[in-house]
């Protein structure tokens, strides 16, 4: 670094830096000892623990079981790495509200060294912004690769390294189905990550926009504001919920001259909500026609640029596509050799296990249950994963605490009481102030199902205490407010 | 639009859609009768106004300048139509905090519907989200393009169309100057827009992860965690202020690992702040070099992806690198051929005219009085185009009122009173709750000029008070007790 000493530092003849200033601006004397000396074999990373070292937990994803997972580590027992692609935790449920802005994208984002401070600041603990490539689950290593999304000159290119474990949790998630049809990849948008609700929010304004220039045909007017979501989950009807607000309240005051032009419509297959029951299903269906949504049943077929076509062969033209069909197995899971649960997920026994592997677990979307356990395969929801997360977490801390942390050392000690999961209910809201919650374990079992107001009020305060800090809970509660008296922000940044 | 005759409304057994709602769904039976039709020559727009219509007011830009006359319009006589390729205003003295998370991107851009609400009802106002890229002054006609910057493939191309203006103000604004040295505009990021510093804080979140990851050099390390601000204006000392806050409260805390990699280098030519006198001057640089700033003297010779090199021959590697030497006139105004002001803005009078043509109005960073008036060219600072738009409303006000408002009908109006700009003082923020304030008139005259704690919160509030809309005063007092309550937030999104 010699540049650092030919600069020639001016305008200091009066001050001198501090010390405490000084020292930090000194390069560092001596690398972390956890990390292979530059003379070891290619990659390099993490060496595996010694036996006077914190046991070493690396999880893959940072999910809501990854997340809660590292929430609930004991992190005197354990140095935690967590290794994703993205360095926070999306609040899933209120993704669809910022993509009109109702919530704002940072009120749903939560870091993970908001989650586990350890990962900051603990010497052995670490979060890697990388993907998994692959697994030896012999050595105890895995193997990664930085991942570099941001576009310019200045970044280095992405660089292969590998992590030692003593106990490896894959918590990556699942991907959005697409069932093979043409086209859903290059051209609709999931609603999954933050930076998908930014490409939302972005493409609406701009669609919205470019419908008053001059210029433009009545036919690509009403292209370009149609909008299309396919899928009649909660993801689904709670984002084309969202939209027909923003219509309803904010695009009738903000873009009048082009107001009459905007639609949206829901394609679903069979069913929408089909996990409710039929009067909660019927509210839903009522209260979306009455806030102009279109509910059409149809199988999409093809998927163009700038229209679909379903598979009564009727062309649908879109200005703006959503696909939300539900989640299957990603290409890493698909592609690691363990064997799987019904769905190709991979296969967990009743501790959240891979049986066929020492030190191995696997909780969220990516997992299920072994066809030998003789249990269901739970759904990709997120109180499964945070429930599972949670589970793990308590079991990982005993074994440490009996001295099963390291590495192949836990074949003796006692697991203790299996995963269970006991259902706590459904909720979806459906804009307009209004909501389905469905306390009941399933369909057919007693208990509270209701649908209105007091449901939408009973969903937003649930959600709200479980927004994971206090910081984004009271952004939720403030950008709820500000949306209420001075309607949404339509700045296109 | 057949498909939606076609389409299977399904689901809709027990409702029908209420008649309102029935209404907003049918396509519009008439085109609004201000654009051209279809069968008039290409390119289509805004055809010149009636004598029975209120005038047209056409603004290109929406920066302060633009804005503040917007705001000012009296929409009872004149129909407003605003071109810029944003749909918002950037409070550009916040803007600089946005990029370490101290304020929040929204929090800084407000939308040009809430400062001029017309435009998104009134029959005959627009904003159209487009580029200038000719005037014929002639005909009192512009000639646009409309900007697409999204990248997807349902997005239309972009079209020309034309619109007829009564009367034009040029307040397009400026461009930040590279002085045509190599590589600044392909490797270094200026402050002037909101996607700037989106841009800066995607870069330095993306650095300080992947300064983490296991297999990067040392020196790799540090050319990433090094961040060099050109430029030692008011933009470049208040960035270099916001990065080491952040560097000192938030780097220290969450990425604890590679805190002492990071540094903060700010390159000027001369003197720092040199608006400011020597005592000033002395103050921000004993409070930067003491927050860990380095400061140097120098001038950048050439820009290369991952260094910089200095006239002196020093080589400077950098992660990220800002640049805020100040601004130029755009290529845009350099292609009129109007008469120019020294430096190459465009030329007016006293009333802010371009005196070679009727109705056409500049104000803001591309204009300049010429040099016949015998005035000097203002500076390119936010209050002067604040205090030129305020001016042009009501001088454009009392036109219309005095029956001038359509083209070529002032020639017989009063003007009135001249444009005088009368400075009202200078304001900078250094970081750790500092700022410097000098409310003089000039270095010389008498007056008030402090720095410190009391400074940084007349800073403040001063600026609080001037953010336009009541939602983001509130939202920037929210961040800013947040920031201070909880720290910057970190995710990468």
């Amino acid at each position: 670094m010699s540049w650092r000493r030919t600069l020639t530092i001016f305008f200091s003849t009066t001050t001198r830096p501090s010390n405490s200033i000084r020292k930090s601006l000194a390069p560092p004397l001596s690398f972390s000892s956890h990390f292979s000396s530059a003379t070891s074999p290619f990659p390099s990373g993490l060496d595996p623990t010694k036996p006077s070292d914190k046991p070493r937990v690396v999880v893959l994803g940072s999910g809501w079981a990854g997340c809660r997972l590292m929430k609930g580590i004991d992190t005197s027992i354990y140095d935690v790495v967590c290794i994703s692609p993205r360095n926070h935790m999306v609040f899933t449920p209120l993704l669809a509200s910022t993509c009109v802005g109702t919530l704002e994208f940072r009120s749903v984002a939560e870091p993970i060294a908001r989650i586990q401070p350890a990962i900051s600041h603990a010497p052995g603990s670490f979060f890697f912004l990388a993907r998994c490539r692959g697994i030896d689950t012999e050595k105890h290593v895995v193997h990664c690769e930085t991942v570099i999304d941001g576009s310019g000159s200045n970044i280095p290119e992405p660089w292969p390294f590998q992590v030692s474990y003593d106990k490896l949790v894959i918590a990556s998630g699942a991907e959005a189905s697409t069932f093979g049809i043409d086209g859903v990849k290059e051209h609709a948008i999931f609603l999954r990550e933050v930076s998908h609700a930014q490409e939302i929010r972005r493409k609406l304004l701009l669609n919205l926009m470019l419908s008053d220039v001059p210029g433009i045909s009545e036919e690509e007017k009403s292209r370009l504001l149609h909008c299309v979501v396919v899928g009649g989950g909660p993801t689904g009807v709670e984002f084309s919920g969202e939209l027909s607000d923003f219509i309803i309240r904010d695009v009738h005051e903000r873009y009048s001259h082009v107001k009459d032009y905007i639609n949206v419509t829901l394609i679903e297959a069979s069913e929408i909500l089909s996990s409710f029951d039929v009067r909660l299903r019927q509210y839903a269906i009522n209260q979306l026609t009455k806030s102009g949504v279109r509910l059409v049943r149809g199988v999409v077929k093809h998927v163009q640029p700038q229209k679909l076509i379903l598979n009564d062969g009727t062309e649908v033209p879109y200005g703006l596509l959503v696909w939300s069909t539900g989640v299957g197995p990603s290409h890493f899971i698909s592609s690691l050799q363990f064997p799987k649960s019904p769905g190709g997920r991979i296969g967990v026994d009743e501790w959240l296990r891979v049986p066929s592997e020492q030190d191995v677990f696997s909780i969220g979307d990516c997992s299920g249950f072994l066809e030998s356990t003789g249990k269901h395969v739970l759904p990709a929801l997120a109180q499964v994963a945070e429930r599972q997360g949670k589970y793990l977490a308590s079991l990982l801390n005993q074994i440490g605490k009996s001295g099963g942390g390291h590495a192949d050392s836990a074949r003796d000690v006692e697991f203790g009481n299996p995963f269970v999961y006991k259902h706590l209910g459904s909720m979806a809201t459906v804009g307009s102030y209004k909501a389905l919650v469905d306390l009941r374990q399933s369909k057919e079992a007693k208990g509270l199902s209701l649908a209105g107001f007091i449901s939408w009020f009973i969903w937003r305060s649930a959600y709200l205490t479980r927004v994971v800090s206090w910081r984004n809970r009271f952004y939720v509660a403030i950008n709820w407010a500000t949306t209420f008296v001075f309607g949404r922000d339509i700045s296109r940044i």
